[in-house]
């Protein structure tokens, strides 16, 4: 193991940031090594990964499944449950955490780590979108590096190597436009969830694939961006681009744009945010465009796909609109994804949500964490009512 | 006058690159101050630049003009000829040195201004053409540094921006394909002077808009860029865009991609060869990817368009290649536009010049002279004969 070896955390590593992640760790044993992972429920995943990796310690969330991890591994100490994960993210034996968690619950695993003292590679973009302002202050106060994971905000900070952010007049957020970019506003009530769950461009989990079909994902993105790169919203746009090549793109006040291509791949942002400043090579597919031929751009559609608008609306407010929105969403989506209401419910409820709870200027963890709560309960009760 | 005013001579100050350089100086009197200005026959132009920006000096390459040049701009030092503008690109009195000069006229300047010690931007790409080795080992002995003005290695410049070369994979150029792109190739014979001066996107002089349309101009990029960014041949590309959007691009090892987009105007890389490292706001015409809605790549045809691969052809085999090949295209393409030749001889004509001349593996300066005149005359010969 040279000097250079990065120790690495990985929560959320039998998912498909995680599983990506080991590849590159895989492909260069000598820059990194792992020393924990998390599951939340994939424990024959999970034993298989730290039979391979040989970390210090694993967490597995579902606690029922303990027993049969810390039989599989012996000699690597196994947390378990929401307690065991907040404890692994806490510690500072490493490096690098990879936050790959899913949904509002990755947001304190980032703050426990960022308080350890631990550089973040954050996938998971709720916790910026949940707690922006806090992570901000606690990573200034404990001098820590957050790197994006996501394909848009690690295009915008490959773009913005070497260049001065007084200089930046805009940033470009691109997206594909998702499975219903075509179809009509009328025909958006009869979505099934089978047709929601087919992205044309990016293979991901079963939530973020929806959040793609209303487009809640570019909303949440751009939220993301607000707080990792500190541009007002009136300098964040965003561009529908369907070929998913131009992973987004930086304008600087001459007029030069700058832009990062790909093809459309988690690998690569995943891999950047672990080896910055370096790119390490790799032979994946490379990116021909004389092969893809056509990019084609337009502009998003507010009034079809609702749910960028209400993230606009909750960034411009801030506070505690942000959480809500998030929160609120990701219950409406799972709702959707169980079958229990309709495509266009889900930025009715979350329109329901914002406007019922009781607005915060400058929520803390508690608060937040009470907000998730509430904002749980209220779109349970919102659906059963 | 700030401290941080860079002192600025504008070589060619009366053409295309030259009148775009004086319009950002313009607009930032405080960041830049010009100390000499040179044309070669727009006098009338000249003493209106001069009476605006009161250089210290000024060079008329026509000499017979020089009389008219000094009554009008008493108190101005007169400089005429090839010999008065190589004795201004000779002097250490400036910052920065932009080389708007157009053809190989434009090389030996440039090696007069980094003997001198001046850093250079450079939009005559003829110097580094025809002498690119000698001007990398006299960059580097001179400690001065060369900004690229051409929009296709400012492109690549900026992506570079912040990262490491040993990071790079390949450096794709790109192109418009010029007028001819869809011109099927047995019409390219009858094309006239007229059609070949009609560029689809760029607005430039006319020697490089016939460089254009027969794409030599692409193939003189590719050798710039080699000496310019230092990378083997086999890794730098043409792709064809015809909308003029993407400016050029580079690959890194992990497959990520960087580009330069912008409006196609010269402005913007003018504008940040005389600005870097940092970019200056102005109200240009904003890129807008949603009205512009498709971008197109295809492959270079180098079938159709032999003079591209006769710049490869002439990079490959290195030495004194380059500089017939530059000097024959230029002697070649001012015979097309004074109606001597047809447009398919041009690359024929390139091809005689450099099978005939005696191989050099390392021309000095002399050499190159030497060469150029031989190459001039050589072309008129074969012309005549």
């Amino acid at each position: 193991m040279s000097s250079k070896t990065k120790n690495l955390s990985v929560l959320g590593s039998t998912g498909s940031i995680g599983v990506n992640a080991l590849n590159v760790v895989r492909s260069y044993p000598d820059l990194f090594k792992i020393r924990s992972l998390s599951a939340h429920s994939q424990a024959d995943l999970l034993i298989e990964q730290a039979l391979e990796f040989q970390p210090a310690a694993v967490a597995i969330g579902d606690a029922t499944q303990s027993a049969k991890v810390k039989a599989a591994l012996p000699g690597i100490e196994i947390l378990k449950g929401r307690s065991g994960l907040l404890e692994l993210a806490s510690r500072d034996d490493v490096d690098v955490m990879l936050n790959g968690l899913v949904g509002s619950a990755g947001m304190e695993p980032s703050i426990c780590s960022i308080k350890a003292g631990v550089d973040i590679a954050l996938s998971n973009k709720e916790s910026l979108v949940m707690a922006g302002d806090l992570i901000n202050r606690l990573l200034s106060e404990n001098k820590v590096n957050l790197y994006p994971v996501d394909s848009e905000h690690s295009a915008i900070w490959q773009c913005l190597v070497g260049e001065d952010m007084a200089h930046v007049k805009r940033l470009v957020v691109t997206g594909s436009g998702g499975p219903f970019r075509t179809t009509p506003k009328e025909a958006f009530k009869d979505i099934t969830v089978a047709q929601a769950l087919k992205h044309p461009n990016w293979a991901m989990g079963r939530k973020i694939t929806i959040d793609s079909a209303t487009m809640m994902n570019k909303g949440l993105e751009v939220i993301e961006a607000f707080w990792l790169f500190h541009l007002p919203v009136e300098k964040i746009d965003i561009v529908i681009h369907p070929q998913s090549i131009i992973h987004s793109m930086v304008e600087m006040v001459d007029g030069s744009v700058k832009a990062q291509l790909g093809i459309p791949d988690m690998k690569i942002p995943i891999q950047y945010a672990l080896s910055y400043p370096r790119h390490l090579k790799q032979d994946w597919e490379q990116l021909d465009l004389t092969k893809i031929g056509t990019l084609t751009f337009e502009a998003p559609d507010l009034d079809k796909f609702k749910c960028i608008q209400l993230a606009f609306d909750a960034l411009q407010e801030g506070g505690s609109m942000p959480v809500v929105l998030n929160v609120a969403n990701e219950e409406a989506v799972y709702q959707f994804l169980d079958g229990e209401i309709p495509f266009t419910a889900i930025p009715e409820l979350i329109t329901k949500a914002m406007e019922s709870h009781e607005f915060l200027e400058h929520p803390d963890l508690d608060d937040i964490l009470a907000l998730e709560k509430w904002t749980q309960a209220f779109i349970k009760g919102v659906k059963r009512s």
